[in-house]
C-alpha cells in the first residue's frame, strides 16, 4: 500500500453507489430455492456471488455442487497462524414472492426508497451476504490484508432444505478448519436496536394428505353418508392445537428445557412494548401460550401453526362438492432441548390416532432442524458486541429469535463449531412476506461493523473453539 | 298427417344418429354458470336450445333476460282448454371442470364409450333437457300434435345462483298458467332402476373469511404470539359438526319434521346395500348421523360440508408463514320444514359466537333453497309413475334425494303448481364430479317416456292443481 491509498471509510463512501448497483444486480436473479422452475436462477445467483467475492480479493473461490444448490465457498488465509479463524455464512436463495398482488413494485425490481432497499432477499439473506463482501472488499482494497483468516460459505437451499449443506459440510468437514462461525440471517431488535441473537428456535414441517372418494362428489347426494376430507382435515388440525395456544400432541413438551429462570429475567429486561408490537403485526389481539409473555412465547417457547390448506373448490361462487383431498402444510417451532425427528414422530403418531374413520391419512415429513443456542461470554460473542457498540453507538441486547436457521446447528453439531449470529436487518424486514426491505443504514454501518469485529477478534487473541470431534 | 308418416317409434329409430349429433353439439358448449368468463358461452347455449325447439315445432321461442343468464322459453298450446297444461323446467348451464386432470377426456368434447355419452351436462342437465326437446319433435313430426298444453322453462343458473330464475317466474307468473310443472333434473336408483324423486333436500351455502395480520408473516419470528387464521378456521369448522355426525350449531335441528314412521319404511322398503354403496363412492367406510341408515342420512336428515377450503402456501416444498387470510365454502343440507334463511342465520350467530380472539371473522351467505315435497298421490305423479312403467318395463321406485333443486320450491311458492320430479339419469352419473356420462338407453327411452306421460296425464283428464294465489 502507497500513502495515497484512501482510508477505508474514504473508500466506502467513494464507492457507495457502485455498491448499491451491485447490491440491486444480485437482488434481480429470482433464486428462489423453493421452486423446482428457479434452478437455473439460484444457479446464476451462485455464479454472480462467485464473481462478487473474486473481485473482492478471496481466494479459492469455487462453486461446489451439492445435492441441491451449489455451495459457493471462498476464503483469504494470511494472517497467520496466530489469528482466528471464522467461517461467515450466509445464504444467497429466497423466499417464494406469493401473493405477488400485495407488493408495491416487483419483487425483482430492485428499489430504494425510504432509505430502504426493497426487493426479495434485500434482508434474508442477500443484503447481508453482500455486506459481508464489500467489507472484505473494502478492507483489501484500503489496508491490503485482514487481521483474521476468513472461509465463506454462502449456500442457496436455506429457504427450503437444509440437506444440501449438511451433506457438504459433512463432506467437507477435514478442510473447513475454523475457530468459530459467523452467521448473518439474523436482525435487529424492535427499535432497531442492535442485537447479538443467542438462541434460535428449531423446527419441524409436516405435509398431511387427507383422501377421501377417488373423485370430488355431490355433496346434496352424497353428503351426510361419507366423512368430508376437508372437516376431517379441520378436526384434526383443531386437535393439535387447544384455544390456550398449548400443544395437545402427547409428549410434545417432554424435553423442553426452559426457559429458565435467568432466560426470563434475560428476555423481561428488553425494552418491549406489546401493544407498538401488536399494532405493527397489525392483529386486533395478540394470542398465545397462557402463562408466558409475548418475547417468551416467540422466542423460548415451542408453538404450532398451519402454513398452508387447500381443497376443494376455491373459485367464485358455488360448487357444492365432497371434495376429494384436503391438504394442509403444518408446522412446529421447537426450543432446546426438543428434537425434530422425535417430534415429528410424535406429530406423526398423533395424528395417526385422532384420525377419522371413513378417510386416508397420509404424513409426509417436509423439513426439520434443531433448535440453537450462541454462547454469551464466548470471544466471539465478545468482539461481535464491540463491534456493534463501536459502530452503532449502542452495547447490543442479547435476544431469543423465535425463527429457525438449521444451519446454526449444522455447523454446531457437524464441525464442533461455536456460532455467533451477527446480523443486521432491522425488525420491519418484512422477511418471508411482501415488501421484503433492508434499512441502507444497516446495511451501510453493518459493512463498517464486520470490519470491525474482525479487528475485535484478533486483538482478543485466538479464542478457544469448543473441542471438534467431526462425528457428533 | 298422411298415412305415409312413419311412426313414433320408427322415427325415432331414423333420427337416432341425427339425435346425438345434435345432443353433443349442445354438450360442446362450455356454459359454466358458476363462472363469470363462461357468460357468453351461457347465452351461446340459450341460443342454441332456442333453435332446437324452434326446430322441434315449439312456438312462441323466447330467450328472455333475467338478472344472471336468459331463461329459454317456448310453448305449444293447442291441446285444447280441457287438456292439462304442463311446465317442462331443465337447465342448460353446467357445473366447473376441475380438477381437469382426472377426465379421461375433454369435458366439452363430448364421446361415446360403452353406452355412455361423457362430457360435462351431459346428465346435469343438458341430457335431460335435450331428450325432453327431443320427444316433442318426434311426436309432432309424427301425430302432429300433443295431448297436453306445454310450457318449457330452461334457465342458466341452476348450478349458481337460483335467484335469476325467481325473479323471472315472479315477472311472468300471470302468463305462466299450467297445473304442474315437470322437473327433469333428477336420476334413477342404485341399480339404474326407474325412481320418481317425492323429497329434495334444500341447501344454504356459506362463505367464512378468516382475517389475521395484514400480510404474511414469518411463522418463526410471529409464531406463538399471534392467531393463525388456518388454525381459527379449523378449530370454528371442527365445532360445527360432532363425530357422531350431528351439527353442532344450536337450533339447528329444531324444525326438523321427520323422518316419520312411514318416510322410514319407506326407504327401508327401498332395495339398497350399503356394502355396494361404498364400494361404488370408493370410500373405506360409511360414516354419518348416529341412529339413522345410509338412505334416511341422505333423504331424510339435513348435514353440512365443507366444499371447498384455503389459505396460505399451497405450493411445492416448503414456506413456514402465518398466513393473512384463510378461507372456507360451507354448505348444510335442509330438510322439512328447515328455512335456509333462518339456518343462515343460525350458522352466523353460531360462527360469530365461536370465532376466537385474534382473527377477524365474516361472513358472506352465497346461495339458499328450500326443501321440497311432492305429493305421491298427485295424477301427475301418477301418469309418471304408470309412463316409466309401460316405457322401462317396471314400477318406479318413490324415493328421496339428498341434492337440492332450488327451482322445485320456486315453482311450488311462486307459481304454486305441484312438482313432480322425473328424472332419467343413471345413479353412477358422476354429476358435479369429473367425468359425468349420461347412459344412452336412459337418455332414449327416457324420449318414449316422456312422450308417453303426455298420454297418460291427457287420458287421466285435468288433474286438480294446487290453488294458485300468486302471492305466497
Amino acid at each position: 500500500m502507497t500513502s495515497t491509498d484512501p482510508s477505508f471509510e474514504e473508500y466506502l463512501e467513494a464507492t457507495r453507489d457502485e455498491r448499491l448497483d451491485q447490491y440491486m444486480e444480485f437482488l434481480r436473479i429470482p433464486s428462489i430455492s423453493g421452486l423446482p422452475e428457479h434452478a437455473d436462477d439460484c444457479r446464476a445467483a451462485a455464479t454472480w456471488l462467485a464473481a462478487a467475492l473474486e473481485t473482492a480479493g478471496a481466494e479459492h473461490v469455487s462453486i461446489e455442487e451439492t445435492t441441491g444448490n451449489p455451495v459457493v465457498y471462498a476464503d483469504w488465509l494470511h494472517a497467520g497462524p496466530d489469528a482466528p479463524t471464522v467461517i461467515v455464512y450466509g445464504h444467497y436463495d429466497v423466499q417464494p414472492v406469493d401473493p405477488l398482488d400485495l407488493w408495491t413494485s416487483p419483487p425483482f425490481v430492485p428499489i430504494v426508497e425510504n432509505g430502504r432497499m426493497r426487493a426479495r432477499g434485500a434482508a434474508d439473506d442477500k443484503g447481508q451476504i453482500h455486506l459481508h463482501v464489500a467489507a472484505l472488499g473494502a478492507i483489501l482494497k484500503t489496508r491490503g490484508s485482514l487481521p483474521v483468516n476468513l472461509r465463506y460459505v454462502f449456500e442457496g437451499n436455506e429457504e427450503s432444505d437444509p440437506r444440501p449443506l449438511a451433506g457438504w459440510l459433512e463432506a467437507n468437514a477435514d478442510r473447513l478448519t475454523a475457530e468459530v462461525a459467523v452467521i448473518s440471517d439474523t436482525g435487529f431488535f424492535d427499535g432497531n436496536l442492535p442485537a447479538i441473537t443467542i438462541g434460535l428456535r428449531g423446527n419441524v414441517v409436516l405435509q398431511v394428505d387427507v383422501a377421501g372418494p377417488p373423485v370430488d362428489l355431490h355433496s346434496g347426494q352424497f353428503g351426510g353418508t361419507v366423512e368430508n376430507p376437508i372437516n376431517a382435515l379441520a378436526r384434526i388440525i383443531a386437535a393439535l392445537k387447544g384455544p390456550d395456544g398449548r400443544v395437545l400432541v402427547p409428549g410434545f413438551y417432554d424435553d423442553v428445557a426452559g426457559p429458565t429462570a435467568a432466560d426470563r429475567a434475560r428476555v423481561a429486561a428488553l425494552p418491549f412494548d406489546d401493544e407498538a408490537y401488536r399494532t405493527e403485526v397489525g392483529v386486533p389481539e395478540l394470542v398465545g401460550e397462557v402463562g408466558f409473555s409475548t418475547l417468551e412465547r416467540r422466542g423460548l417457547r415451542p408453538t404450532l401453526d398451519v402454513n398452508g390448506i387447500w381443497g376443494g373448490f376455491q373459485g367464485a361462487g358455488v360448487k357444492t362438492i365432497i371434495p376429494s383431498h384436503a391438504y394442509a402444510k403444518i408446522s412446529c417451532r421447537l426450543v432446546p432441548n426438543q428434537d425434530p425427528a422425535r417430534i415429528a414422530e410424535l406429530l406423526e403418531a398423533y395424528i395417526a390416532a385422532i384420525s377419522p374413520p371413513g378417510v386416508t391419512v397420509t404424513i409426509g415429513e417436509l423439513f426439520g432442524g434443531p433448535p440453537s443456542l450462541t454462547p454469551i461470554d464466548h470471544p466471539a460473542t465478545v468482539a461481535a458486541a464491540a463491534a456493534l457498540l463501536a459502530t452503532f453507538g449502542r452495547e447490543p441486547l442479547y435476544v431469543y429469535q423465535g425463527g429457525s436457521i438449521p444451519v446454526a446447528t449444522g455447523f454446531e453439531s457437524i464441525l464442533g463449531l461455536p456460532v455467533v449470529l451477527l446480523g443486521f436487518t432491522p425488525p420491519d424486514d418484512n422477511a418471508h412476506a411482501p415488501n421484503e426491505s433492508m434499512a441502507l443504514a444497516n446495511y451501510e454501518t453493518g459493512i463498517r461493523c464486520v470490519a470491525r469485529m474482525w479487528q475485535e477478534l484478533a486483538s482478543g487473541g485466538r479464542p478457544e473453539g469448543t473441542p471438534r470431534d467431526g462425528t457428533s
